[in-house]
């Protein structure tokens, strides 16, 4: 991101208009979207909440990476409010005849395609495009590189929230492969906007992140000093390609052992601490599978709320929009 | 299936939950969905038969074995029916970061996906699922392995039943590739359960099924006994793969002679006969073109009322949910 | 296509029922086309305009050869009138299996698919299927072979009568790979159904057409005589493979200074003349990014009429429909 990213993402009212990241957004605007957001959430078992508030709206989804979860969950976003959804895988067709990335959104865009959800393996495309599409159009990151995740991040908020709302006295802990999480740095973003109390960022020495990136957390490669007295603890998700190359390492069962968030791992916590996950899991490398299926764990509501978030943030570009 | 997966379809109430299987439909239940099923069939060249019964609701369609028509008729009954269906091609994103099959449906649960239709080439993936999920989730089996695609029984008995409703008085024969075929599995419990006068099956030696799996049928390698007098005569796809290695079979023009649906097989059958196909066909190998295209074919018909009794079945779930 | 195709095209009472080519649509239907296809514009920043006239009706969209653009605006304008489509990639599973493409048309018109936009790589599959459909259904051609691609004609049919409706004065330069172009075919045939004043196909010798395919046009090697006072210049999308086999043109270099549209070749047009790609563009090869995006370029326009002339078709293919 460049510097001036933060401020692309309002329009000259100072309302939002594109979600690229985190940074930027007030702690009373994420605190906005995560009430709102509490709206939408329904019981298991009912219908679940609808408007029409974007009725007529046409939803873009391009996905030039793959992903059934997000992809699903901005899928249902939209539609539970009215708008039509298109999906766009765009590896099969377009990129296959050369046509550049901006030709096929301003394609979209003369179709009246007014939002466009983007989630891409390189970092700067979602800004990128937020810099070129006409004024009306508005565009949401759905997963940038290792750059940034911003609804992944609305949506471990909320479900943080949830489970404690006073963000100032929290020590959240997150372990894994930091270095590559655009998921950790959406999430931290929003926590130190929110003032957390301690971020610690838990990784093995090879895949720490450069400190710049992250102002304020603490760096540890120590699994038992990372997690002492943890109100909440989030694993990341690590690329077994990854595992190979990790200095004192060999293999899973070490990785497990000092980086996996398990039941032996989580005795350093504080009693009632949440488990979270941002999804899909290796069950048994970076998280034991009892342990995401227990009453610790709040990773189906990180689910329920991503919807949620989604919903949220849309609602919002959607009446940004018809109050033009 | 285990011996318990003909309850697990039956809610405390007695109310079809899940469709897992046609074993355990009883005889009253199987007419029910095909009476219900008639009031969604429409004449061609007027507007599809519509209602809004499943509104507000989320249809799932997680095929991980590829499909166009059992995929689109799904689809089409849900939205005919008011849902929002959400199309996961299952192969293309999950599996390959190799998330755990029920890792997959808990996240959709978490989405309010409350009814999931899924086709899976491995036996006892829906009665897993269906073990798995929450108790307000339904879970549809749209083909599974060479053990059960029971919504395609149930619009072969709906066919059978429009040409002639007095199965006691039936006799009807299964031909081809009996021992990796679901559709006859399926076809043959609703048959039995509705007291079929005669079930023949059909084929090779190769290719007969373990007689306990069909209880009551007829085994038969002989394919003008097997047609003599038959009221219903159902082809069955086979795989060109199989076909080398058949006994006394050395090649197409063999199979299409001694096992092919054909007008000169059809001889032996009653001068009425009609004749089924699941489709897709094989056209020359299992079944003769223009006898699939001629008067005595109801195959399209079959493709209609499939589109109905999906119809048929999605309603009563979501009847079902909304009576909780 | 086959000498009664253009009939073909028409029902009983001449209304039009399939379209396959522009070919045999008179002048009269394209100009009202073109006046309904108006009506379906709408500015960009406003919602998409909509009507309910094909709610209840279901569209299959039969994508034998993939396609972004083309798909996503039969997509969105079906969407827009109302109806249910089902896009159907009928690569990856149909035709996997071997089933013939009558059968797979047979199967959805079973499933009361009464209107199929069908893309296809090979010449004469929409009348193919066209002939071979029930009374009640339609078949839309969404690019065929390199005979015809008709919506994309009367998109540009309309996005020059936009600029200009006195097309008896017009001349319009169309620049590139002619002779295996879908896109030239069906918007000469409509330019000279209209009366074009001047239909100009420009090309290098080795990609210049048969002149029987169309009457009436000057075949032109020289770009500089060719746009010479122009008042329409359309660059075609060129395959790169074909750049190695082009008599005098060793690379693009030299393919982009022979003839690819640029601001240097336009200076031999009009000073007000457009510039028109039907997209994707291969930028810096058969068209000048700049001069792309510049203000001479209608692209993006014709790109809002693509949606507005498919939403005109199909609403009066519905109106047909519902009026039987």
């Amino acid at each position: 991101m460049e510097p001036d990213d933060t401020t692309l993402q309002f329009d000259s009212n100072g309302r939002l208009r594109h979600l690229l990241s985190l940074k930027g957004l007030s702690s009373t605007l994420l605190s906005k979207l995560m009430d709102d957001a509490e709206n939408y959430v329904s019981i298991p078992g009912v219908l679940p909440t609808r408007s029409n508030s974007l009725a007529g709206r046409t939803i873009g989804n391009l996905f030039f990476e793959p992903s059934t979860r997000t992809r699903a969950s901005f899928d249902l976003a939209g539609r539970r409010l009215g708008a039509d959804v298109l999906n766009l895988d765009v590896n099969t067709s377009s990129r296959k005849k050369g046509e550049s990335i901006l030709d096929t959104i301003y394609t979209l865009q003369a179709m009246q395609v007014d939002i466009m959800v983007v989630r891409d393996a390189s970092g700067g495309v979602p800004a990128y495009i937020a810099r070129n599409v006409q004024d009306h159009v508005s565009i949401l990151n759905a997963g940038e590189s290792d750059v940034s995740h911003p609804t992944q991040g609305l949506l471990d908020l909320l479900t943080i929230r949830q489970h404690n709302a006073d963000f100032k006295n929290l020590a959240v802990a997150i372990v894994g492969d930091i270095q590559h999480s655009r998921v950790a740095m959406s999430v931290s973003e929003g926590l130190q906007t929110l003032g957390v109390g301690e971020l610690r960022l838990i990784s093995p020495p090879a895949l720490a992140p450069d400190a710049n990136r992250f102002p304020g957390a603490q760096i540890i490669d120590n699994i038992a000093a990372g997690l002492k007295d943890a109100d909440v603890v989030m694993a990341l998700r690590i690329q077994r390609e990854r595992m190979g190359n990790l200095e004192g390492i060999p293999g899973i069962d070490e990785y497990f052992t000092n980086y996996g968030v398990s039941h032996e791992n989580m005795k350093h916590a504080k009693p009632d601490a949440i488990v979270m996950h941002p999804g899909p899991m290796n069950r048994g490398i970076e998280i034991e599978g009892t342990l995401a299926d227990g009453p610790r764990s709040v990773i189906t509501k990180q689910v329920t709320n991503g919807v949620a978030v989604r919903m949220a943030v849309l609602n919002r570009i959607g009446k940004m929009m018809s109050g033009r």
